[in-house]
């Protein structure tokens, strides 16, 4: 059994992931965190499948040499190619089957829309995870490419974003569906408005929210070593590079927790660990 | 001298350097160009300065080993590191430089405002051609993060990029400025809305024109071998990278041009050139 006082790792191409944190921090205010940022790298979207598989693997490397407990894979782009990874020493979640999973059990129309960035849309991972679980599942999906410039310009509760909002919703909220998975870490913050925009009617999927859950459900089972609940937990964050706009974002997505500080980290020690651990 | 039907060579790390051919082609409808997208390392933006300037020779490289008669670099990032490309065998053009030169012609209070990606805005470039030109200008910059997503969308004719666009320009209109320089390529899709919202008084300064008017003057007084203005030129575009959007994206920015084709080119005759050439 693995000590239960190492922190859980998590990580996104860039600060999106932050909303994950958030989310399990507040389930889990005992645990330690250590949240790795690849900002050097972003976005890991428009990059080919094996280059990301590539980056998985070294941020996950780099949490095991590090140690950590689990490692939760923060990023929707690196979470579609996670079949990929082979073994770890430590369990590794993604968002998208959690997601997948949560959205199934939630539709009884079994009529599921999805909104990610454009990368996630068009590699349909979501749709994939979805057929996995039940082939008969319908799925609509909409790229929302400017939700993420809107959150990280701090316009998330504005009129501006609300028309953004209207007009992606649109034609998907038209096929019938009743669940919308928010498929992309940014939307979180979004998440008010996307429920007074698509209607009581219509139960949102909130991967931070999901992935959040099962490594609760994780630790109770004893899947993960679980400090006790009279514990106090730290979040330590970490990321590739920086820019001075970095520092505010992150902030604003994870309010109302106040971030003390962000660390940078080499990003050659990602890229050729065996270089430095020598 | 050279040859005269040699194709300009013209690059961009994606395709809003498709309004710099724009100009180009308008200006110069008898020359053939060569364009360069190099999508698969997109965005240049968030890079550091070396790995930008690596990028930016391995293009110039690739342009000299393909023949061109000259190289027009329509990308921003890459502009501003364009000091340290050292010797090349053609004539290159960045578009930061001349944008800066120009503005400066144009202002009669010296006040001029600089709009940009947040990562052109945060170093500084035009900022630094304006001083080195006249130390004396007085330069006031607005990051517009959502400019380019809006036009990647499709939405730069819609009354909301006019609201965007109004937000973006408050705070600069109120300094006074009687020049406002358009330094992203994407913008020049938005120009009749930013004279729009900026008024009657300031003038604007769109890079893509003003280097097509450099390459004009220099192919009139042979610094670049001309080709006859009777000839019919052609325009054949390659990218590093596909996906779905990349012809539709390409094929708004080159409005009213029809593009035939997008050609990928594979990105290792960009990274390792000596391992193919023999």
């Amino acid at each position: 059994m693995g000590n239960p006082d190492l922190p859980i790792g998590v990580f996104d191409s860039g600060l999106g992931g932050l909303t994950v944190l958030k989310a399990l921090h507040e389930l889990l205010p005992q645990e330690n965190f250590l949240y790795l940022g690849d900002t050097a790298r972003l976005p890991y979207g428009n990059k080919s499948p094996a280059t990301i598989l590539n980056y998985l693997k070294q941020n996950v490397h780099f949490f095991e040499r590090t140690e950590v407990k689990a490692v939760v894979v923060a990023c929707n782009s690196a979470s579609s190619v996670l079949s990929g990874l082979g073994p770890t020493s430590v369990p590794v979640y993604g968002v998208i089957e959690p997601g997948a999973q949560k959205a199934k059990e939630k539709s009884q129309l079994g009529r599921i829309g999805v909104l990610g960035t454009r990368a996630t849309i068009s590699q349909r991972a979501y749709v994939k995870a979805l057929h996995d679980i039940d082939p008969k599942l319908q799925v609509f999906q909409q790229a929302c490419p400017l939700l993420v410039p809107l959150v990280e310009e701090g316009w998330d509760d504005d009129p501006l974003t609300n028309l953004v909002i209207y007009r992606y919703l649109t034609q998907i909220l038209q096929s019938g569906i009743d669940v919308l998975i928010l498929g992309c870490t940014h939307y979180p913050v979004l998440k008010s408005t996307f429920s007074k925009v698509a209607g009581p009617h219509i139960q949102m999927v909130d991967s931070a929210e999901v992935v959040a859950e099962k490594v609760k459900e994780d630790l109770a089972s004893g899947r993960i070593p679980a400090r006790a609940h009279s514990a106090k937990g730290g979040v330590r964050i970490l990321t590739t590079d920086r820019n001075e706009t970095f520092q505010q974002i992150a902030q604003r997505l994870m309010q109302p927790y106040v971030i003390s500080s962000l660390e940078q980290v080499d990003i050659t020690v990602l890229e050729h660990p065996a270089s430095i651990s020598s």
